[in-house]
């Protein structure tokens, strides 16, 4: 049914000079990244101060996370107050004491007993050791402090910042033949005032597809490394027998609204999100991957929200962010960025 | 890496008059339609006599389902012996009790004790009682069993067939601007010899989307019904508020692979086949749907398997099975097909 007025709004991908089309656009998520200077990788702290209630779905083979399993529905906790996302594989989950120790500074967190406040910190990393020079170069705790220092409300800086700095796709073929990514966001503003952004850290052994075209945007080169090789073609083809190698891929996830959810409809969101990342990366979710997708519901907007259209709107702009994620990177050696390559 | 003397296949769009690029192109795999004369429904078996190692991931959150939870990898049952699709919602389970029928008289199951065997046939429905003028018509054991009657190894037909029958989609903006859909099956031959195929009954609320070009293929019509609205649009733009309503949508698919897999992997491939939904179905996995997909190793194929692979391989067969299934159909009152839409 068409509501009355309804008008289309611009895709985020026609950014104006004053709308905040990120992460930050729903009101109480702030973010800040930190970028490691001795090798390209870093941490990304997504706080939500007031509390949030959240969700996560897990759908790549090679995770790695912490607190993920209070998450699940059943279980206690029904809000948290920030997300740590770092590259450095399981060693970056160190990133996350960091934001614990900002927000225990300022005493916020789940309150366990008495005066005793717990910062909720579920966590996620993706692996960047491969890239660089020194893989013991590694995002700790200092980097989760920094970053949740850095965190304000203004729009999301994207590319080769934070989590996403050592981030790399188009991996089917080799490293070797990889491009540069790192991380993307986008949001989108709905006339009736529900918002819903995503912020991705796109680190994916497969391509980058802009699902609106079918085109690929970055990812595996062909053997010159002059041109897109496109995974589809060499996936059916039987070019590659191994779309995905193992310690080298995985591409991370925020999606938050402003809308009212329970724990156990951000979770909905959070399974409905990781369409987004089917439609924008190609191959996706494979064992070599460990996708994950955090869902963060702020419920400042009235009103009960309906589920499908959160989670269709979440994977909207998972996909949006994935792609932005491609454009907006830079080449580093060994890994040339979308805007490079010629 | 490229593989020495590797060539490009024809995608399955471009399909030859002799080669079967459908679900029965693996070897073992039969597949049965029966279809109901008095109202738009009826049923599918996929039966694999022989046994297949078997996996499923239910990813839409209004399933109707049977024989699901033996499936889990922990669980002791290794092999399953049919697959029973169906409309009719939850009445049309019944048709799997007809495919046990049909397998009991051949003997054929699970070892259970002694001389007893008992067939393994997971099932899961569609709703299509709201297609057509009495809902109380649905797919009973008898139709179960007249489509286990009905397989072969034939290429499977594909259309208004079978579970397919009463099938629709793009109902994101109210049934009564919904188009046909039914059964597509698409399969792909691997120059080393992997064969990976699908069967889909496409019952989305969602629209079906070309992934290689991102163009609708069918879906939500305009009020005046003679054009496609784009579900994407409809939703971005906010003219849409409840892109999936109860009572009208499942999309219901069966993967077969002749690798050898092990049953977590054949779940792993389950869940990355749920890729071939997102990417040919906007929005999908909503609500609303009781999205399902059941996945099926024979393991007649020598060698270890690369689960990204053929889980890779499974989501783009999913996808372009669901191509098939809405450029296949035809149309019926009040629901136009692809073919019929000028």
């Amino acid at each position: 049914m068409l509501a009355a007025g309804a008008t289309l709004l611009s895709p985020p991908s026609a950014r104006s000079q004053t709308a905040n089309l990120t992460l930050t656009a729903v009101p109480g998520v702030k973010v800040g990244h930190h970028t490691i200077a001795e090798r390209p990788t870093g941490c990304t702290a997504i706080l939500v101060e007031g509390g949030a209630t959240a969700g996560v779905d897990v759908r790549g083979a090679a995770p790695a996370s912490a607190e993920t399993d209070l998450l699940k529905p059943v279980n206690l906790v029904q809000q948290v107050f920030a997300i740590s996302l770092s590259g450095g594989s399981a060693f970056g989950l160190d990133a996350r004491s960091g934001i614990m120790r900002y927000l225990d500074e300022k005493n916020i967190g789940f309150k366990a007993y008495g005066s005793i406040n717990v910062p909720i910190v579920p966590a996620a990393s993706l692996i960047d050791l491969n890239v660089g020079a020194n893989p013991k170069i590694r995002p700790t705790a200092d980097c989760g402090y920094r970053a949740a220092q850095a965190a304000s409300t203004a729009p999301v800086p994207e590319g080769n910042v934070g989590a996403g700095t050592g981030a790399t796709i188009g991996k089917s073929a080799g490293s070797a033949r990889a491009m540069k990514a790192g991380i993307g966001s986008a949001a989108i503003r709905m006339p009736d005032g529900l918002i819903v952004a995503a912020l991705v850290a796109v680190n994916a052994a497969g391509d980058v597809i802009d699902p609106a075209t079918g085109k690929v945007v970055a990812g595996g080169r062909t053997e010159n490394g002059k041109a897109l090789a496109d995974a589809r073609t060499l996936l059916t083809s039987g070019a590659i027998r191994q779309p995905a190698r193992l310690g080298e891929n995985t591409t991370l996830g925020v999606v938050a609204t402003n809308a009212a959810l329970t724990k156990t409809q951000a979770t909905k969101v959070a399974e409905m999100a990781h369409d987004g990342f089917a439609r924008a990366i190609y191959p996706s979710h494979t064992m070599g991957d460990g996708d994950t997708i955090f869902a963060l519901a702020t419920g400042t907007q009235a009103g009960s929200a309906d589920v499908s259209r959160v989670g269709a709107l979440a994977a909207q702009v998972v996909a949006d962010a994935i792609v932005r994620a491609a454009r907006q990177a830079t080449s580093i050696p060994g890994y040339p960025a979308a805007r490079d390559l010629h």
